[in-house]
């Protein structure tokens, strides 16, 4: 009877352990993943007669970009509301690598050829996350 | 038969139109959920000699934020590489009221109070969405 519960008790143990696995080897991974992104911030001013044609070609490029290439995590591309030509993306890359790759897609040259004489200045300014927290399915 | 392929054919568009309805429904919503959001930017200039300090405030404070109130749905919050006293985070609410609940949450307040003699300068800009494309589960 006590060597029974014994052996119970293991069973429970190594099914806990065999069950935890997956769970444990995943969120290393994603932590691992997490930590070999590429992340960067892009203020760039747009001539003001203009304004309408840059946000289409970089809508276009946006939902091009995250929608086709893997390493594309996240553009979110945004637009000062009391100053309209200052536009601001902050880009997330799975890494260096999907970056550099990520410009040379034939969407990206297609942007750079077609907002070329839009934009007043760009200021790339690669960053650090502190925390990078978002709900699933917003 | 003639009459027995037009039924078929109205039965398949019937089928069609009443499994259809729920995505069309859940993309309206969406998008009227999308239309409501409040997002902004915030520039924050912190003291140098209390960085660490800072950093696990903001961190405490988003993973707080998002992970209890629905209404706050991404804080992205980083610090440029070549310059770490400048931070920004780029936060996603679901509505200005959502924002308004958040700047009373207990979490909020606490987070206020402990970095207020760490903050040099603090801009907050609101943003207007151009495009905001992001992979699921990265």
């Amino acid at each position: 009877m006590n060597r029974e519960k014994i052996v119970k008790g293991f069973r429970l143990r190594l099914l806990l352990i065999v069950f935890s696995m997956p769970t444990f080897f995943l969120g290393n991974n994603a932590l691992a993943q997490r930590q070999n992104q590429y992340i960067r911030i892009a203020n760039i001013v747009i001539d003001t007669a203009q304004l309408e044609s840059y946000r289409a070609a970089l809508k276009e490029h946006a939902e091009a970009a995250v929608g086709k290439e893997p390493g594309v995590l996240t553009l979110y591309a945004v637009y000062d509301k009391d100053t309209p030509a200052h536009v601001t993306v902050f880009e997330i890359y799975a890494s260096k690598e999907a970056y550099n790759s990520h410009i040379q897609s034939p969407h990206f040259l297609k942007y750079k050829s077609t907002v070329k004489d839009m934009i007043k200045s760009l200021v790339l300014t690669d960053v650090v996350p502190i925390a990078l927290e978002t709900k699933q399915n917003h």
